[in-house]
């Protein structure tokens, strides 16, 4: 398998980390990665509700098998606190994308109302151009970019996805 | 200065890296952070409007000295194609948050207009919790935390910063 930062398959998984606050962390997670060829589709760490604790989320591209090794592996670092692989847990999956689209006049009735079909928001404007901010799956934010690329994208950006078990279950 | 993988410091800034979308590229540039002991408050990596190219976007803490060092480290990595620092730069910063709180049944409404106040959703809820979805700059979702707070943090997971320039100039 052809291992790549970021890319784009059929079968992924969305992983949460739970680690300690500690420099070098994130070389050492990455590093894993990078050695065994796991494919990351996106990655993304930040603050948790407890300061000495970061949480990753990462979204990977492979088969049960493949996640399992992945697990095994995050459990021997030791600075790797809890791993949460959220395959076959009630959770809600949200990403959150910048997308810089021409509107010229003629354009801007029809890209509103894609915004508005995708319950997003236009945050700048230009006489040329829109930012939108949209939250969704990966999917969604997908189809959006998709249905936007028909007037010009100029530039995008994402979050990568983030999870949380619905409900009163914590990672 | 001790380094964190994740902290929080009164000076801060976003830096944005277009890398090739090539295995080991992440695993090197945690590398250049935690062998300097740079801070990193947040980091996001995903897909671009370009399938060859992905963004990372890394919110570091430092003065400007430490930011400029930084963005000459990451300049001389090959994978590297274009380093922006948004200092200077009219730019809409964006982070997005799941935040699970407890909420009884005595404290729904409260809840509801903090959410409201904030332009939140409420994407989940049982008998003792809400899940809430906010996007917003990262004062902006440290404030809505601490509101929160009041009732009971369950869990708080958030994509960390990403950034782009306001108007029609692109990364």
């Amino acid at each position: 398998m052809a291992a790549s930062l970021v890319g784009s398959s059929p079968t992924t998984h969305v992983i949460t980390a739970l680690v300690g606050n500690h420099p070098g962390v994130l070389a050492r997670v990455a590093g894993l990665f990078a050695r065994r060829g796991y494919n990351i589709e996106s990655l993304t760490v930040s603050v948790t509700e407890n300061p000495d604790i970061s949480r990753m989320t990462i979204l990977v591209a492979g088969d049960a098998g493949v996640l399992e090794q992945i697990t095994k592996q995050l459990h021997k670092l030791i600075e790797v606190v809890r791993v949460v692989d959220y395959a076959g847990v009630p959770a809600v999956e949200r990403e959150l994308a910048l997308i810089k689209v021409k509107a010229d006049a003629s354009d801007r009735a029809e890209i509103m109302q894609i915004v508005e079909v995708f319950r997003g928001r236009i945050i700048d404007m230009s006489d040329k151009t829109f930012i939108i901010e949209v939250t969704g799956s990966v999917d969604k934010l997908d189809k959006m970019a998709e249905l936007l690329g028909a007037y010009g994208i100029r530039e995008m950006v994402r979050t990568g996805v983030i999870a949380m078990a619905r409900g009163t279950r914590t990672a």
